[in-house]
């Protein structure tokens, strides 16, 4: 038997999908609208899942003030008002939301060690949402 | 590690529950109201999940313009603003919000082989939502 | 100053958007899918807005039992899982929203002169909603 | 008595809020990160409202086909996965939301006279929402 | 014409509807489950309506960040994560959410002169909403 | 394959987080504003998970009616508009959430073998839910 806790940030953001080695015709088929020139925008639900033993002492799987912090200071801060084609880790790689989510899920992996990371979910918009996580 | 995503779409249909192998009293002790005999409706809210590595080149898990092609003409113009007893899957069986999900997955498990289909979700109401998919 | 009361409803029904004296084209063209000839339905959302004076006894505009006891009787009751159509109210009217905003309107300022009515408002789906109140 | 209807429409968009009349400063301080350099974004909900008498013959107080089409055509083209600060209407004044609602309000008020606008609402997040109308 | 903002703003807080001055009978009768001894709680979503001339320099009706200001110091720190019946302004009269509505429109009338106040909307949860306004 | 059945419900409660083994300080580093003195609440949202394979008479998981009356008579009666740290279960541990979802999975565990048990959800706030269940 095991304990969840969810946790749900909001952030707004641009993008734009593009990648530089495709050709414009084939640009345009794979992102449809998502390629117009001048980018759009989201605000994206971020749900960040751990998971863990509840601890007798404090009824808790994992201290909320904690992951708040590191969330608020090494995800929304970095992500929140900007647009993510500028933002370090897609310079590479093409900002799609399931590459959101892998890089959301690689920044808590390394930096927060204080619970077991389950998933990374992003909802785009009330149509579409996202999740990385270990192979159920 | 492996990558999500859920789409969703909505549609609107009636359907009554009901029985004919089962006598007046027994659909009425099953079904309760849901078997009231000129039908009822719903806004019925389809989730798709299909999951897989996620494309270095395009980002993406699955191209979403085809996922959405194909549950708009095979799930969308054959059940939204329908009566449900009436669709052809539904002949033989009672159109339960289960039985729904079941035929759905089928739907998509034989005609769309572009992404791995991990389970199909609906929910009914805001109270009742179903799922059909692989044992976890 | 005025306080209001905003109560939600839930309720599911199936309806045919139909008018007899209109020819087959001209429904079609009128009312488009909900005019498809077996019916569909949806998860009504109902919301019945009261105002006055707060009671500076109770500190209520009013109470909430007896309005939750009238609706239920008096429209839930007759209306949920239900075929619009053949509810008594729409045997010479179609069961548009506008309409059925309309005789719930009615219902409630004839039966439920305990608070005053405001106005009545209805979302057919997370797209449409109506009301029918006084002129503002 | 009159009769309300309220449909709702989605679009994603980025912007940034910026007056080139103000200084660096005043820029950061009346519209703090939403003043970002880059721009950011954002899933809004714009929701119209138009009002009249139901026509006894339909049971509709506007035909939402119409409506449907003439905001697509005039504004979900126009302004749907756009950066709003290179749409026509904002290159004198700032992309706000509330600038927003007035743009769409006096496309619809000068192009849809089929029926009564009452208001135009859009929703930029969650947290905030904005409208435009008739003084009450 | 006028344009409106509506911000919202989310908190928990603990209640129990009782009048001293009523029977225990009359106070269960009133309040039913809401009158149980030892009280129960909401999440509260708080909507505060302004009202205005958009600014045409600023594009704006009211400095969001000058009222986020105002209604974290003057409402949410006195009233988030607290049992209403303990706070100053309910010592005399009952926390019913109307009389919430009419408490925090009296703080924002008479602390927050920047922008023309509305009303003041709050949910106590999804089936109850409160309104308190000028009469329309 | 499997089939899933969600189904929610709505519950009100008030609770303070607070272990008498540890001192006000800890207490207060560990639970923040949710130790406050004189408690809070939340409207929750419980969503009970039951799996089964679909029964081919009727189409259904589980009996939706039992599944109602079980958790109605066992679970909100007992908790719904009360102080959760006074509810029997709570006398010797924390009413965070997490505890809360223990307590209601082993009593439906217990009391309800009529389907199979997959989890217990509660959503605390929009931002926060907690889930309880077998290891997947």
């Amino acid at each position: 038997m095991k304990a969840y806790l969810n946790r749900r940030y909001l952030f707004s953001a641009s993008h734009r999908l593009h990648n530089d080695t495709m050709s414009a015709e084939e640009n345009r088929r794979t992102y449809g609208k998502c390629n117009n020139p001048h980018g759009h925008g989201h605000n994206y639900v971020l749900e960040v899942t751990v998971s863990g033993q509840v601890d007798p002492r404090t009824g808790m799987v994992c201290n909320l003030v904690e992951l708040d912090g590191f969330v608020r200071s090494q995800v929304l801060e970095r992500f929140d008002h900007q647009n993510l084609n500028l933002v370090k880790e897609f310079t590479e790689i093409v900002p799609t939301t399931e590459n959101l989510c892998i890089v959301i899920y690689d920044i808590l992996r390394r930096g927060f060690p204080q619970a077991h990371l389950e998933k990374v979910r992003i909802e785009e918009t009330m149509k579409n949402s996202f999740e990385y996580g270990r192979i159920l």
